[in-house]
């Protein structure tokens, strides 16, 4: 099993903005949140309300302002090791652009775990993919 | 200088809850903003657009759900040291409630740096607290 | 069948604001969301994901700018006639505080329809409130 | 002066949407803000603070439902009269695709008035549009 990064492309709204003009800090989970069901869409996942990924833990370092301008936002799932049986760790950054060239704003370690929504149990990384994908699924 | 453990009632609204009924984890991060501004109201500290508090990193681990009722968002800043001469730590907490007796559903460690918006230079945490407060200002 | 004007005291949040200061206007539709969801809790209805109401058409006044203190969320059931066989028609008001006299800043007509959620179909305003009442429900 | 219709293609984020799946009516009206400033973009006006317009008045009619796939939003300014010296009045829709083919999903006619940020007084669409004007101004 093996994820590539993901790199989407995202419109800043006027509404993201605080009063200085900057993304605020809590919109940038919006964004990263975005680039996740992005990486999913491209793996061919779909979330089906039967095994859902439910955020455990973040840590955001914020480097730089995002002002109103298109942001690229990157995603990528760790390389797991025996203690992320029961979760998914994953990398995200945000780049602007400065003068044409990519600047990190934002860099990002996400921690997922998957609940059976019915039974309210933890699940596998390897249950959710096996529920969730859709080339095995008629849904 | 001595700043004490600031506790708000806050009002969960619909509009918080993501397709499981849940507050989404972005959301979060408003509810500690709110917090935190509390925080400065309860120490008589205004933010005068002068110098201005930015998130720099957060660790947010996320214990429980919250759904649709009152939580108390808990805020303290720690006691600082010589490393953040040029910076705030602060630990939150957002309790609610089962059966009538708190639990902690999130709990948070959110690093702030000040910038003086006009000159774009950083600040230390002590010319901040000299700047927003309000007994010594008529603003 | 008569429904009371419910008011409902709601805190404003630091991310409500723009770059003003002021409460945004889409942010204000999240309040008189909130307000409705009041009502219904208020007259002991819940929605159960069998029949939901939808916003058909909402008619926004802004009055007067809404900073950052309580407001208060007025929301009234408007008389039914015979056109709103299949639509319920919410009058709403958002007052804030000017030296402690309330003043009108935001006021509003809410049009909702009802969608049963599984068949996709139309339902009245009759059909809803039965389907909604806690007093003859188990749930 | 001549201003034509401008249209935008904007994405839908995941945490736009409601426990239903579908995009929830306030956030239609930050979509809606959206449109307008692409508006002011695409007609080299920028709002510098100076003179600010501010919504006075929404109607919204919500035709369709709008899901996580991108839409169009139009916005065009309305031919002025004699009433609306000290308004503007835009009509937007935002546009769904279904099977290919475009479908009106809202509807919406937005009314602002500009206010002068320093001196609170009201001000004309024309002392806006030239206070606003980039070709005139060194900023």
């Amino acid at each position: 099993m093996s994820f590539e990064l993901v790199s989407l492309r995202l419109q800043v709204r006027p509404n993201d903005l605080d009063s200085l003009g900057h993304v605020n800090n809590a919109t940038v989970l919006e964004y990263l949140e975005t680039g996740r069901w992005d990486w999913l869409k491209h793996h061919n996942l779909q979330i089906k309300q039967k095994i859902v990924p439910v955020v455990a833990r973040i840590e955001v370092n914020y480097r730089k302002v995002i002002i109103l301008e298109d942001v690229i936002i990157n995603t990528k799932l760790e390389a797991a090791n025996k203690t992320s049986l029961y979760q998914a760790n994953f990398w995200q950054s945000i780049e602007i652009f400065k003068e044409g060239n990519p600047l990190v704003a934002v860099e990002a370690r996400i921690q997922l775990v998957f609940i059976d929504s019915t039974e309210r149990t933890l699940r596998t990384l390897q249950e959710f993919l096996a529920a969730s994908n859709n080339s095995n699924s008629i849904n």
